[in-house]
């Protein structure tokens, strides 16, 4: 589990590459940015950083912040009672992020596995957002996603988002509290 | 009818306020800015420019920008075959917005009623939004909005959108063929 202090410091630069990239958060909004480092206790490698700025029963915005290489781990978004999964547009604000969903592989890849967890990365079809561009990821489809050598800064718009059910390839993933 | 000329001019000027706030569009986003007078010809007044980043059967996203003091005009969005209006959260972005909607009114708005309109402006409940503050607006709500002194970058998070449909206050409005 983070310490209390990895916790603020990785708030702290969150709001770094925020400022940054002009994005201005009001002083609540920076209190409670979530650090989800999925119970795999290795944040910098597989981590992910969130703003969530609405979710309600039909659509949710989100701002997602990945420090330089950091890796959203591979994921689903199931339905949920004949509900259909979460689908979401994700659109590249600063850096460059390689996101992978199901498909067509390269023979190599431009991310780097995370080394403890590469079993747990099975989805190879690879989608690289510059800044400006953007992707569209299906309910039910397994993605993850890394960012480039200076991070990355994604804006998020979905579906209502339920980050309690969704399915992970890595069964050591744990959902932290703040993040249900 | 806006001429081809100050078509372009405001969709220059839109990408300049976009660029001076660190937010990036691809060349293909910047040639289809849209450029809403509401058939009114007075543009710098009442006028709204729109970059659509998505737009399905269960979400939208769009950036709102206004010049200096440009105002969009009242309007709501009802419910169509059934379905409800669309709902909408504004989070300015930069600059200053007010937004009015339904409800009680202060004795002065802080914004400036644009003087051939007058009488098409009813709502009066004042939300002030700097930059990182948001409001969400429920559906089938009269509402309006002004950018302050240095114009405004809007994003809006929402339901579908379906512009078509909009019921403007001023029977005067007609909506151009590229908002449909």
């Amino acid at each position: 589990m983070l310490s209390k202090k990895e916790h603020l410091q990785a708030q702290q630069k969150t709001v770094e590459l925020l400022e940054r990239a002009g994005i201005i958060l009001t002083e609540e909004e920076k209190q409670v940015i979530e650090v989800a480092d999925f119970g795999l206790n290795e944040l910098q490698s597989q981590g992910l950083q969130v703003i969530t700025y609405i979710n309600n029963e039909h659509y949710c915005a989100k701002e997602l912040v990945l420090f330089p290489h950091q890796t959203c781990p591979e994921h689903k978004h199931p339905p949920i009672n004949e509900k259909e999964g979460k689908t979401e547009t994700f659109r590249c604000r600063q850096g460059k992020v390689w996101l992978y969903v199901e498909g067509e592989a390269p023979e190599t890849i431009k991310a780097n596995l995370p080394k403890s967890s590469e079993d747990y990365y099975t989805v190879f079809h690879e989608i690289e957002l510059q800044a400006g561009e953007q992707y569209t990821i299906p309910p039910n489809t397994l993605h993850w996603f890394q960012a480039g050598e200076e991070g990355a800064i994604i804006s998020e718009f979905s579906t209502t988002s339920r980050d309690e059910y969704d399915i992970f390839t890595d069964p050591n993933i744990v959902r932290v509290p703040e993040l249900n």
